[in-house]
């Protein structure tokens, strides 16, 4: 692991645009040109995501050229950590308080990543599940993280998140034993939400699992560049 | 436990007040002549806040005549919990979709409970840690909940949060052998945000240390009254 002092910490301006989702369809067509793909990843906070995503880059980063953009109220700690933890782009996003990013603010973060160094940008989203499900970002596909403390009854309370992802990773499946939290139960509430959406159980920690979302990754980004 | 079917839903609508830092004021001028304590009480989704409550109160309601209002923005989960789990008089209300409640958005809950029949209301806000820190409620105080799970950095990362809280709770220390928490930390990085603030480590399944939060609360509440 190499000691990182600094990374490029943006500032995100407030959109102007009135029509996020005309704004969000057009930047995932200039995305599909230059065939990049961008994973929106979201969760609450301290689900696992700067850890997972660790994981999932080192076994990634040899197949794929990989960016990363992580999206805070304030501090710079996980495009730090990110960069330290897998030497991959790491940009760190402002958003001055607001608490989710739209297609006019995912943009503003991508024009500052090296231009065309990239196949697969991973954009983590500011922890919070309800407004981050509200803004189309122009990513290809949408993630979130579920850690098992959180309880197996989120789908029920935020709907809107589960049923914008198309990945629902289950992330601190090690912890299992200690808490009261039903797998099955976890994934008929997500299907109840979207039938279509892939559960992969996972845990950060000790790298459980997260082969399956790496090769789940590998998988859509070819399919996006063909 | 009593078996609950049903518990009053209120869907609210969105405030018309341009200055809600006013309104809040006025709020809790209102609640001070009618001998109220409102809290108003912040989190992640999944920390703990509906479990946390039902200890608390099974504590106090010989003490204190308690209401409970449940903010969601869907589900009537919650309000049944917790009238299942202490018999007072809980009531849901629903955001549509909105991340957060004002003071007005407060106002409609408290309208909708029964005239003059608490001592202290509970406010179990959005699950959220970005936008209910934004918005004062009009309660006399604020307390969040944060859970061992969530990891000891979370005031570095949600700093508004922290530092509109005079207490905050750290939930599931039964847990902490299994994760990566520093409690001095965790300390330390919440009074950078408020030095006031008071910190209290509970265990909401097992019931420890939420003794020390019942009487936090009746002190309050006592403070408040005369």
């Amino acid at each position: 692991m190499t000691k990182i002092e600094e990374v490029k910490v943006i500032e995100i301006k407030k959109s102007i645009f009135a029509d996020n989702n005309k704004d969000a369809d057009a930047l995932r067509g200039e995305l599909k040109d230059r065939g990049v793909f961008l994973l929106n990843l979201m969760s609450s906070p301290g689900s696992g995501k700067t850890t997972t995503l660790i994981r999932t880059i080192n076994l990634l980063k040899d197949r794929l050229r990989i960016a990363v953009m992580e999206a805070d109220i304030d501090s710079d700690v996980d495009a730090v950590k990110i960069k330290e933890g897998t030497g991959v782009e790491s940009i760190q996003l402002h958003t001055g308080g607001m608490c989710h990013l739209d297609a006019e603010m995912t943009r503003q973060g991508l024009d500052n990543l090296a231009p065309g160094a990239a196949d697969l940008v991973i954009l983590e989203n500011v922890g919070n599940l309800v407004c981050p499900a509200e803004f189309d970002t122009g990513a290809v596909k949408n993630a979130m993280i579920l850690s098992v403390p959180e309880g197996h009854d989120k789908p029920l309370k935020y709907p809107l998140m589960f049923s914008v992802c198309d990945l629902v990773l289950i992330n601190k499946i090690d912890v299992m034993p200690y808490f009261d939290f039903d797998l099955d139960k976890c994934r008929e509430y997500v299907h109840m939400r979207n039938p279509k959406a892939s559960v992969i159980p996972i845990c950060a920690r000790t790298g459980e699992g997260v082969e399956a979302f790496a090769q789940w990754l590998l998988q859509e980004v070819e399919h996006w560049k063909n």
